[in-house]
């Protein structure tokens, strides 16, 4: 069955995906001669760059989430949909939801990414991914409940395997994660749990590479390192994880460490939704893209943000899978449908390199402007700012400036409850609650 | 095996529950010669008078939740475990729980109190209860995700169908639902979906007394009621639910209404756990405790809050399930177990009513104290500054005031968030996400 959607007479715009691309190309289409209609699992939006902060305590899950409805409140002739889309029939213009199928002039594929095992099944099973609110709850359940079980050990080795992290992958994500759990730990876990040998939690950070966050400076990223070892962070570069059987990891290199947990940065491939010819993926499942954001052999399909593997002269590789390039895409996106339905060239994309940062813990940041990098309390600061301007609606940003303030001041963290169940036994989810599920 | 206590060779007081008389007595212990042992399923403590905020987008549930040790920071002699209570063995004076045995000297039951469907399958598997978090999510996403189902209804009947709500009870939960739903449908929904029918959405409240608010006042009654069908519910006195389907409600007086979604707060029950005589059980699965709380026919088992049935020469029904109860029961207990340590007489349990209150919505609320009653603005701004003197902990103070004045002054909803998908398939919760559990 067609969705029911109040149909305008407009040539209609199908986004899949309410990201930062998606969001900001519906916005960028407010008042063009488009009707819109965003499609999304979720209905909000997630700020991800914050998302460790809500793995890590520091943040309520819904500081770092927006209602996409909030977000288009009175916007004319946009349509939300809460549903998953199954399938592309690029022959007929049609989308397969679980909602009913839909209709589209125009389709711009920006369903972002998800963590990348490389056909692992050991790390499917055993490893936990960091790209999706639920994930960030799991990861801080996991976090705090392993105290909890560790203090029911009553050897000093089992409580650390309980207690010890694996962080694989070196990119700001797993930076900023690494740099959270120490500081959870060295603030947090050591008032909550004085009982607990903490001073020997280790948090082990596995980065390929011969550098942390790559993507960045040499001196960032020494910086970066430097800040991890001063906060207790082992940091392991050149090796990879080999094996995890959930108790042991197993690096390249032949070394073995005991935690019970391995959180994976190390690795996003992109969301596919079947239907597109194989043709038209690339490298790391993205969607091979030209210069206006089309993908390979469809005139009216299109991708952006960590969906797209658009190579442009500076980035051979194609464009990093951050917030920015998304973002532009989506607004110079915008511009182009307006020229395709007028008749006019497009523009090529041009991605303008506003900068780039990393946090990694209080007063601890590095950053890099296209003219000047700084590292420390400045670019800690200049992070802070930044991030606050950027996240989506009033009260986010409020009630996100109000949980740092607490945070930094108090040495606390707000959002300190189990609410995932990592390791109990169901029934101590289900019982009495009377929850079918754990939250 | 035993769960490892240092031990301080204190008698050992084990207090089942981290509610409000659990918390309160464990506080009021601190100091005196005891070894103090709280178990709990959850690492938090629920606020549970606001929890109807949460299940209507209000709050965020981490505003109304605070990690026990966060409580008990540097308490000596207080030992938290997360753990759920199976068996208590009476005899040996021992505690079987989900991680281990535990010794006591002096017991103390505060598990409170669950929903009670009186035996009916039929509402044990379609109506939602309202006692947890997790609950108070369930009930948050399926108010969302209603709308978002009704978007894909063409007749405006099946619409409404999937939009109305059943609320059972007229308790002050029932009541102060009933008030945010109609606030939620009249500011949010009806600014969120102006396609949907809302002017029509009903909202059907379920008494089978003769007023609502029973526990109060005629006259508080007589203007809750006001309220809300100003409000536009529609207030059922002197029927109860007689059966239901998932669909369609049919009440003891016949008439049948037709809502996919029934909210139940008509009735609850003391949380037992197995081991006690039947004997100790009165009314409702309340332990008939005497006037020091001690549970019939135990030297050194004691219940307190919605866990015991006191029965006092103003309470023949025994006191009623409301936190004052159970935070005086619990700071008299600590006073009396100091007692019998030192071999000093008991003194009975004496409760002072300070007053009870109900908020409909918006600027009206009912406030009975003991010798003046008011309602509406006035009893609203008391309301909420009582409610916010009573918040645990500072941040959940304050971040809970942002959110109030924010959806005060913007008529908003600070969170939107569907996140237990009530009605989605479970594809649509564990696919993309990687999550194993919905959130």
């Amino acid at each position: 069955m067609e969705i029911n959607i109040p149909d305008s007479g407009l040539p209609r715009v199908v986004i899949v995906g309410s990201g930062f691309g998606g969001i900001q190309l519906a916005k960028s289409l407010k008042g063009k001669a488009f009707e819109v209609v965003l499609l999304d699992r979720n209905n909000y939006h997630t700020f991800l760059p914050l998302l460790y902060q809500v793995a890590t305590a520091g943040l309520e899950p819904d500081a770092i989430a927006e209602p996409v409805r909030e977000i288009f409140t009175r916007q004319p002739h946009f349509h939300f949909r809460m549903a998953e889309v199954l399938q592309i029939d690029p022959q007929h213009h049609k989308l397969d939801t679980s909602i009913g199928t839909l209709h589209y002039d125009y389709l711009v594929l920006a369903c972002g990414s998800q963590a990348n095992y490389y056909g692992s099944d050991e790390l499917t099973r055993h490893a936990l991914p960091m790209k999706t609110v639920r994930n960030a709850l799991s990861l801080r359940s996991r976090l705090l409940e392993n105290s909890e079980r560790a203090l029911e050990l009553t050897n000093e080795q089992q409580q650390l395997e309980q207690m010890n992290i694996i962080i694989a992958g070196g990119g700001p994500t797993g930076v900023e994660l690494a740099g959270a759990i120490a500081e959870l730990r060295d603030i947090v876990l050591a008032k909550d749990y004085p009982e607990l040998p903490l001073k020997h939690m280790k948090i082990h950070l596995i980065e390929g590479n011969n550098r942390l966050l790559k993507s960045m400076g040499e001196d960032s990223s020494r910086k970066a390192h430097q800040f991890l070892n001063r906060m207790g962070v082992t940091v392991h570069l050149k090796v990879m994880v080999q094996s995890y059987d959930g108790r042991v990891v197993t690096l390249s290199n032949g070394d073995t460490h005991a935690a019970k947990t391995l959180f994976w940065t190390a690795g996003v491939e992109g969301v596919l939704i079947p239907g597109l010819s194989p043709a038209s993926v690339g490298k790391g499942n993205r969607y091979r893209v030209n210069a206006v954001n089309q993908v390979e052999g469809y005139e009216n399909v299109f991708a952006i943000g960590d969906n797209a593997l658009q190579v442009l002269p500076d980035y051979p590789q194609g464009l990093p899978g951050l917030a920015p390039p998304a973002i532009q895409q989506g607004q110079w996106l915008a511009k182009n449908l307006v020229s395709i339905n007028r008749q006019e060239p497009l523009q090529p994309f041009r991605y303008v390199n506003k900068g780039v940062m990393a946090v990694i813990g209080r007063n601890r940041a590095v950053v890099e402007l296209p003219f000047w990098h700084t590292q420390g309390f400045l670019a800690w600061i200049l992070w802070m700012g930044v991030h606050l301007l950027l996240l989506v609606g009033f009260r986010n940003k409020a009630s996100t400036v109000l949980n740092w303030a607490v945070n930094y001041f108090s040495y606390s963290r707000a959002s300190r409850l189990i609410t995932r169940f990592q390791n109990a036994p169901v029934e101590a989810v289900t019982s009495v609650s009377g929850a079918s599920v754990p939250l």
